[in-house]
């Protein structure tokens, strides 16, 4: 059976502690997709969530210090019963707060994959042409070594997001094509992403590196029949929740 | 008159104080529906905002500890002055905080309405079988009783959505069959149906048990029309809101 | 060349400080336009953010005191560099604690321009018949000298939302008329106006008076154009966003 099948039949509960610009996205392209999200920020309870889901998506996306500890709280417990836990460093090089939180994050927790793009890795690397402003698509062979390093020194998967896909796990890579522009033109999409890829994973923690190549594929696929459809980004988010029920599914009709 | 009428005449002031995830679908629905949303959490201000207003909404999806408190400054502030309080229990069961959270609500509010489904009345209730997993439609005849000594406990009305709704005030009980799978699969139903009932309870105090009844059935019917011409998630959640704003109105045509 | 294709040309980073209920629409809004979001409310993290930006909005909707703290720093970083700053004061006149952090930022920060409804102003100006509710389009021959002496007293432009929109230097106004009832249907509308606003403003300081009427033009266009086409809330909000990616771009068609 494919992952996207295992993925609806036993539909893991995918926990996010992400921002509140794409909150409501996320939760619905997973619901969409076949997963069951539950999207839980507090300190108070980051812990306990963290404990009863499937996997966790720490999304850094509009950070306060307080969602910091609430994320290491809920990684470490994701890890102590094996689950995967996905970083998403968004904006990372954007400011020093976001790049400390995210090497803090790093540090203290055994993070499964960083989903993230150029921009955001070369930030974790501490690259310095990072803050000149990267593009996906720049300079990909030093991408993937950058990336396969980072994976190393984190000893963690590493996705990274661009016109062509990688996803490493520091000795192999793998590439992934396809995708569409327009997936470029909404906000939430790598967030969405990140959650997507933890719910493969989630399914999939035999193989990781082939269940992240999975979702990554999955997505861009969806990405690019969604775009057959699609007149603007208004309507494209509204079809890319569609497309997420039933692509790969062998019934096209919604819930038949 | 029917309540519908009344409610899209007199556009009652909906506070919500409620979780980043639903929010604008929250607001959206309630505008669609023809009340006037005003969303604000601050314990700065939420004392204030329930007293202009015509009801308050009290959801605890993403809780924080301050939340809590803004919870129950509102709701002493709305019931001070006649105004319903609807309380939304989201997940009361997964987590310490969050059913601490509701009974503290519920032991310092004068609460006039519980809406949550099964799971969350068990957590409410502390029936042990809850946290084996409750999924509505099982043990309906429990629920029932449950449900009615709960709102005795409380002295409220007890709304449980499901395949059948019941909505009771501990004597009395009605349930309201209809709605449509598609319900299950976004995000906020259950938090825009707790809003709607509210708006609904703020023009029919009168006869509170059938104005709750009136939202659930007003609800089911709109989730079916919506059901007809949609064919995903995506669509469904865009055409629910074009319905809301359509059902029950002489005039089909948007804003005719 | 026009305005809004130098905006296309140059996708100015737009920094919002805004409310969870609007953030996606927002974002969602500004990418549509060929404008570049960052969503980022956090105090840590502010003044760097609006450091890197083409301009900062500040809008009030759901504040907290420490948000107030992150605008004042938001904003005298954006300042600090010539940039344009928005601020968008929702329901000003609600509560005192939301008037009294409204005149806390005019009073720390050398705001560019106020977009507001007449309420809003009414409550900035300390007009007593604010306190009995204000509608858009009564008394406009007021609102035109109010939103003059506002726009003197704080040196900036002042923008007021309704049937026919002003904008005020304080000693010149220019009139805009168009748009569409359904823009009133949906949540978001006038914070999104704000941020689109902002990056005109980011684009056209040269002639910020000018730049501002045209964005307001603009966007009432946009809404007169998507309600040819839509038949309920939910699909103008998502043909909303399809207008402003394709209104006044030569290629009708997406991405293209």
């Amino acid at each position: 059976m494919q992952l996207i099948q295992q993925l609806r039949q036993r539909q893991p509960l995918v926990h996010c502690i992400t921002n509140f610009v794409v909150a409501n996205f996320q939760a619905n392209g997973l619901l969409a997709l076949g997963a069951s999200p539950v999207m839980a920020d507090a300190v108070e309870e980051a812990e306990d969530i963290a404990r009863i889901a499937d996997c966790s998506i720490l999304n850094i996306g509009t950070l306060k210090q307080q969602t910091v500890d609430a994320m290491i709280l809920a990684g470490n417990s994701a890890r102590a019963t094996g689950k995967p836990v996905v970083l998403d460093p968004v904006g990372a090089g954007a400011t020093p707060f976001r790049k400390a939180s995210v090497l803090k994050v790093l540090d203290e927790v055994d993070i499964t994959l960083i989903r993230c793009n150029t921009g955001e890795l070369a930030a974790i690397a501490d690259i310095p042409w990072a803050a000149k402003g990267v593009d996906a698509g720049e300079g990909s062979a030093d991408i993937e070594d950058i990336a396969k390093k980072t994976a190393r020194k984190y000893n963690c998967l590493v996705a990274v997001s661009g016109e062509v896909d990688i996803v490493t796990d520091g000795h192999s890579t793998l590439s992934i094509t396809g995708g569409h522009p327009m997936m470029t033109t909404i906000t939430g999409m790598g967030c969405l992403l990140s959650s997507v890829t933890g719910a493969f994973l989630a399914v999939g923690m035999e193989r990781p590196l082939e269940a992240a190549a999975d979702a990554l594929s999955f997505y861009k696929r969806a990405g690019e029949q969604t775009a057959k459809t699609s007149s603007g980004p208004g309507d494209f988010a509204v079809n890319f929740l569609n497309t997420l029920h039933t692509l790969d599914r062998e019934s096209k009709t919604f819930l038949a």
